[in-house]
């Protein structure tokens, strides 16, 4: 069993377009503070782990969503993530929108877990992500 | 032949990030605008289009992006989009990022074009994409 | 006695610069997100009130903010927020916000609010704020 | 005579909100980037000024904007923004946006030059403006 977690997420004002639903580079912005909320979640905050394991951070190498249901502002959604599977330096999350039992959005995520480039330290390098961190989502 | 926009992205401080890179969602907000400026340079600008067609909108239905190398604030990228193909109502876009000969970011979009639901005009409803549209882009 | 809103306000690694701090039109954003927030603490949601009130919205004429303190990603501020005044059809709120006992910034803002405007419903027109509005911050 | 930069502003559909109008915290963007658009006009690219002269950034202290006349998404603003005045460690912008004719927002900041903390790397302190950067302005 891997960790899910879930989140509400209320649908502000701002984030809506002349449509009035949510401008959908904005579901990213949620996507990728429900990863930050899924890590912490696992006892993992960004701020610690960037300390702690010497790591810069998970930036995104692919990313996919398929867009079922449009949200209007000051609806509530629901975001379940989870990670969906770890590579030696690379990882999946998978992200739910749901509105009630609807399946608003599916998205997809491959990250990279980088740290300072050994010969530049203004570059990142990808690095193994430590098995202690695997270990905090089983 | 198809149409292919190519437009200049300066980066600014604010589309990035604390690790100095753009902040991912950013680019999708990159991409959103490209899809309209390629509207516009087949001489089909968005305000206007609503009017004379009695469109809403062409909101995402499903998109991906493949990010392979990352860019700084004060860097200038090119964005090339194009339409990939057209579907009775919905249509795929294409979008590169360039960076110099580099192929920095592959992008896929699927819109579908919508239109007031004739039973309520609150809601939206998929419509055919009009034949007008389409012939500009060849 | 007025109403006072206080809002805890986690900061998202998207929300900060380069500098690794909050990027600060982000500031407005959980500013405008705040006066929504103020207002439904009041009973009054903004997506009924514009229903209920025949309202369209309470669009920003006058802002100001003071930053003294930056904070980081990662980090938690309050905001506190409450009605400074009202007038006729427009009116005053101010956000204060807190890191721990120590004030990081001062906002004021200045709304009006309004309707559609009666000779052409595309435009818009201030209107007087009803009394009932008024009374649930008292 | 002091450096006024000119610059237009294309109002992308998703910088506006539900009321078809740029929701107001984008300005702010607008006005960052137009402010490293004014140094940028007097020879002093943002990137290349934080490695010449050892600097940060020049964070906002103190902004107030007046918004006077909405913008809709597919229009044009113009952004008119020059240095109002020198101080030791800080410096003062105006930005004027003009619609046509009109003046529809004006705007104003007070920055501080800030650097690197000579005891701490990770904290930033205010310094004196090098004589340099004034004078390109002139």
């Amino acid at each position: 069993m891997t960790l899910v977690n879930r989140r509400e997420q209320f649908i502000e004002w701002g984030d809506c377009d002349p449509a009035g639903i949510v401008y959908y580079p904005r579901y990213f912005v949620y996507f990728d503070n429900a990863t930050v909320a899924l890590f912490a979640a696992a006892g993992l905050k960004k701020d610690e782990m960037v300390k702690e394991f010497d790591m810069v951070g998970y930036p995104m190498v692919d990313t996919r969503a398929k867009f079922s249901i449009p949200s209007r502002w000051g609806e509530t959604i629901v975001i379940e993530s989870r990670i969906a599977g770890w590579k030696r330096s690379s990882f999946d999350v998978e992200h739910r929108v749901l509105k009630g039992d609807a399946l608003a959005i599916e998205a997809w995520e491959t990250r990279v877990w980088v740290g300072r480039h050994p010969d530049d330290p203004d570059r990142i390098k990808s690095q193994p992500i430590p098995e202690e961190i695997k270990a905090r989502f089983a």
